[in-house]
């Protein structure tokens, strides 16, 4: 099994990762960036045996040679070169450093990995490095305010926007001490890398100011964004154009120096001692981060710069550790297989990777956003209905924020149309994004959605409008918040209107499914999530995957309106899903498969269509006899169709599940979505060869570089890299 | 003559270029770079005869394959690529845009451009663009604090973070109507790109804010911080994946986009009309963007976000356009060489671009910055002694303000030491520089200095110290600033005795030449400005070219003194610039040649010996008969040396002078301070078939691509690109 992937080590919404575990320059710690940072990580230590050798992990692309004289064509050529380029008779400079030490990676058959949810841990020889992401839940942000504040410890606790790592050297058997070190390369392109020694006697100011906060750190950083840190008095940093440099034994004349590209921390394991060190590595962006709104990162109002953040990390450094442990155990003593604990963790990193936690000062607002992995988009609401199963456990409240959010700004009034092209009311929706990284779209606009399309970036109002309707179901359900509902009422009374004019044109139009598309189209028509697999899947209407989706959403407001005390409108909605689920039922063959489409003639069979019944389950929506045994005769059919389809082309070769007979291109975390409903609903047992092949995926060093990567083309990535959907496999978890 | 040559056309302060003029992706809008943001930039016109059929000067990579499926190598491969290129049965919807659009280069041969201190001009046809850069002095902003404000309308005006454009196409002769475009594809790697419609209906609250404002604007931009607007309301922005996407006659639908990566503004010129468009590029970072000092761009005090700077600078558009045009008649009126027009346009343009104007809100003080080009290094000492003459025409009160920085902030005091590592006591000296790329470095300490050196990296105690008394001595005597030399009378005092302990412990022992090391380069050896030049140049002990920096250093200390009302220690400066003048005058050869080093048997020669004579013409202090009678022979023996040296050695073959005759390694801007050394002082006449060559440095398309660059190794850049040194040059006016 490969070990050499990438994971996203990342705090909770501070859109931040640090990215370790693919082989080179591929990982390093990032804010808001589409993909790994690509940086030059070094972790390693000195030999047993012979001074001025060390080995390191292989995360830093080797045989870089060093003051090469580049030509100009990129613009840092000569910014980050070394001046001495241009020197003649200073050759003998060059050799002042007389001292050979050399870097090597070491043997990947010495080195072992486990990657938990909250850790990562890599051992190789008597060398250890572990990182820790505990994941905090976060508390109910909308309760803070400009002018009130929650608990602020707690607060400060969970968006801490850090993650914590141990380097242990075990020289118990070395009779020579030996050095360890931890530090990386830069590439922001604005900011120096930089050298902090906040108990620099030399800067009085800054030493009393730490002295006065009880901070007490050191580190190597870029600007004030990025940055590695202890509290160790024992470590020394500094910067040099290479990390060999830092590793001879002249360092104590470097430390001023503040030209060197890479930083580390360099430290020193006595003679038959085992030392473990600590260390935090940091994120921070100060300052208005975003257009359209304008918005700062919430952790901006806990922490006042990145010396601030690493000061307290450090200080609670034990306490982040345990909860680590805790977040682990309580996803690990679950009994996934190793193939399910290797996915959900790779998911759970990334998504946290994508979370964005921001304040509008102006509105004196939080606004929860998650990205859509490497194509940033904000809080994309196909997304959402999948992550919701997710945040529903970790953090409720940013359920409800981003339904806010969707139906305070990101709504909108459209009317329909039919095949010809004849207008009829419409309704309400949800666009199918809030803006793209770091800019928010105007109100009442996506970034995505154009018009004139029937395939990729078209409309997706049917969809957005069932997903928004699903989210607030679940979310209700799984709150009982009910006075969030009733303020809702409005919006969720002009959903159904919206859901009964999509269906069709009148009464008597209507079957359930729907059957016009938004006018916002122009001349094209609405797709699905799946903009990009087929048409089985990418069309709205009538497909069945999307009907499924609306009786689940018809279930959802029969049940809200019953709540809220409106029982004619719960009878429409119920009346609906009836009528869904017979037309669905109507469109069954001979073989037990429903076509992908609700058209005559249709062959296109998806594993998709079953992803509907996730809602109702989760929202314990059967635990009513009467409902149950209603659509008992339904659901066993989306199970035979299901059944069938795995059973004739919805599998690869390999045993991985694949979501449309006609298409190569499938999607791990609706792949484990449609796991769900065939072990919990359907009763077949977990199938451990698709656990293996999915898993093989990611592991796949073709894919790996990107962490969790959703869509898959026979295995190999074909889009939605470095992204957060995977979380939907939290349902394993049951 | 290559007109393909970038020039960063900068606002004052805002670390920011519009750079242009090279070809292909080379230029674009970058803030707080090392070199050109190498970013598509389209500026171009419709066909006369063939509608879809677009020319554009060549300013962006030609032949872009779009949405091509590339190996998940790079971190932006799925944030950027079309999402579009994972679908399989989707093809169809990549042609469903029929209109076919091509955008080609104009020939060559076609183009036509002018480059003056304030403006550049393209031509080609029956289009034309230019871009103005007006480079307003800089009210003093030491006198402007968190709590005071000097008149915000001047201060707004002057620190305005944009630059402005006008794209003019005559269609007089065109019976149809024509469109032309102006637009980039922005490369940061946090923020989309984005569309701005102030004027936008559907977003209410943000239309009203700008009419309450009277803004009333639109553009494209990447996040907040960079972007071209125009308050022109017959444009029309959009974003898209290409710029020939926007071309075509579809582009109403595709304006909401919000994932392209491109953004154009495009207009259309009726049949038979002339049409100018007017444009801001502007450029726009909030927050803190500094550590070690926390501060922001002075200009965020004036300007909310960046849609406010386009606003401000498109409502005064004309004013700003003409103050261009009279900052450069003051320039073309002198009549200087169409060589030396060029280049000093190219110096000042590339001056402007390293600027940065920041504010410290914790002690409420102004930073005036000057980045070192493509090094980034804050304030380098030894380009600011060069860079003053510029300032001391502009904006006199930054020269006084790095002064006081260095003095509270970045001086040191060290000891000093013999040849044999004997230790003596020294004295004040500043840092090399304050730091590099928006980190300041601790205080007292600088990014560049390492001690055990005698090359690179070396100290420059002895250099440093000279370059701040000169810049003392001209700032007071172009200023008359008496209050602020009485404020430095410590300082200036100390700068005396550290002078003389340089020069030798104790009196017998001094002969005005520095004799003595600083401890601070532990084993090493101190260095000057030239620090990968040769050892004729780069060697600090007994350097003739550093020696005559101290003679003037000397002058100019006495000169203080006198006005300080402190006789005896402007006595013994005096005598000190008589022992140093008389030290150099005894290394003289029989023919005519002062050594590089003075000490027996260095062969070396150099032009830069002649360098210091500039501070004490600047200063006046000849004006003063005795003083000049006392020195005539000095100087003579000086201009002798200089004319043999350039007779015999100093000079390429290509007529171009050469600072070191064993060195090919030669700098533009110190060549610029000894042409009018030669002019002013030996009254040489103007060098024309130098200046040619060194124009031609400049030109070459191997050198072209970084604007104005200081080192050249025979003609070729060899460090110090992108660099602001070559204001020298502004000493040619006079």
């Amino acid at each position: 099994m490969n070990i050499f992937y990438n994971s996203q080590h990342s705090p909770v919404g501070a859109f931040a990762s640090f990215t370790l575990g693919y082989k080179g320059a591929s990982g390093g710690v990032g804010i808001g960036l589409s993909g790994p940072a690509c940086q030059n990580v070094y972790i390693g230590a000195e030999s047993v045996d012979c001074h001025g050798r060390f080995s390191a992990l292989p995360f830093y692309k080797e045989n870089i040679e060093h003051h090469v004289e580049t030509e100009p064509t990129a613009q840092d050529v000569w910014g980050d070169s070394d001046r001495r380029s241009g020197g003649q008779d200073h050759a003998d400079e060059q050799v002042e450093q007389a001292e050979s030490v050399t870097i090597s990676p070491f043997p990947d058959d010495e080195i072992s990995r486990l990657t938990t949810p909250a850790r990562d841990i890599w051992r190789c020889g008597d060398l250890e490095f572990k990182i820790y992401t505990p994941s905090q839940s976060v508390p109910d942000m909308t309760l803070e305010s400009e002018f009130m504040s929650i608990d602020p410890t707690i607060t400060k606790d969970a968006l801490i926007p850090a993650v914590f790592a141990e380097l242990t050297l075990d020289n118990t058997a070395g009779a020579s001490p030996r050095k360890a070190f931890f530090g990386y390369e830069g590439n922001d392109p604005y900011n120096a890398m930089r050298r902090v020694d906040i108990i620099d006697t030399k800067n009085k100011d800054a030493a009393d100011t730490a002295k006065a906060n009880d901070i007490n750190i050191k580190g190597v950083a870029q600007g004030g964004i990025t940055g590695i840190f202890t509290d160790d008095a024992d470590v020394t940093c500094a910067l040099a154009f290479s990390a060999d440099e830092l590793l001879a034994d002249d360092i104590a004349d470097r430390l001023p120096f503040g030209l060197g590209t890479t930083g580390l921390l360099v430290m020193t394991a006595k003679p038959y001692e085992l030392r473990t060190w600590r260390f935090a590595v940091c994120f921070y962006r100060a300052g208005v981060v975003t257009t359209g709104i304008e918005t700062v990162y919430m952790y901006t109002r806990h922490f006042k710069n990145i010396e601030d953040v690493a000061g307290y990390a450090l200080k609670n450094f034990e306490r982040y550790r345990a909860e680590a442990a805790h977040f682990d155990a309580m996803v690990m003593e679950r009994g996934l297989s190793v193939e399910r604990q290797f996915l959900l963790s790779q998911a759970i990193k990334s998504y946290y990777g994508s979370t964005q936690l921001l304040f509008d000062p102006i509105a004196a607002k939080p606004l929860w956003i998650v990205n859509e992995g490497a194509y940033r988009m904000l809080n994309t609401l196909d997304l959402a209905v999948d992550q919701l199963f997710f945040e529903m456990l970790k953090n409720p409240w940013t359920v409800r924020s981003v339904l806010d959010q969707y139906a305070d700004s990101y709504s909108y009034a459209d009317e329909v149309k039919n095949g010809v092209g004849e207008k009829f009311p419409g309704g309400i929706s949800f666009t199918h994004d809030m803006g793209v990284a770091n800019v928010f779209s105007a109100p009442g606009r996506s970034a995505y959605e154009l018009c004139g399309r029937s395939g990729c970036y078209s409309y997706m109002a049917q969809e957005q409008l069932v997903n928004w309707i699903l989210c607030a179901g679940v979310y209700w359900e799984g709150s009982r918040d009910d006075g969030w509902l009733s303020s809702r009422r409005e919006t969720i009374e002009a959903c159904l209107a919206s859901m009964l004019n999509r269906d069709g044109a009148g009464v008597d139009a209507r079957d359930g499914v729907m059957d016009l598309d938004s006018c916002e189209t122009g001349g094209g028509a609405e797709i699905t999530t799946y903009d990009n697999v087929d048409t089985a899947l990418g069309r709205a209407r009538r497909s069945s995957y999307l009907a499924v989706k609306c009786w689940a959403a018809y279930l959802a407001l029969s049940k809200m309106f019953d709540a809220l005390g409106s029982a004619g409108l719960a009878d429409t909605a119920a009346n609906q899903a009836q009528r869904c689920a017979d037309t669905i039922m109507r469109y069954r063959r001979a073989d037990g498969t429903i076509p992908a489409l609700l058209e005559d003639g249709d062959a296109a069979i998806t594993l998709s269509i079953a992803e509907g019944l996730v809602y109702p389950v989760v929202m314990g929506l059967f635990e009513d006899m009467a409902l149950a045994e209603r659509y008992c005769v339904f659901v066993s059919a989306i199970k035979k169709h299901f059944e069938v389809a795995l059973a004739n082309g919805c599998k690869f070769e390999s045993g991985a599940w694949k979501m449309s007979k006609t298409s190569d291109n499938s999607w791990l975390s609706k792949t484990f979505l449609c796991q769900f409903i065939a072990e919990k609903i359907f009763k077949r047992p977990p199938d451990a060869a698709a656990d293996k092949a999915h898993a093989s995926w990611l592991l796949d060093p073709n894919n790996a570089l990107q962490a969790f990567s959703d869509q898959m083309a026979a295995g190999k990535i074909c889009g939605s890299a470095y992204y957060p959907r995977g979380v939907t496999s939290i349902l394993w978890l049951g």
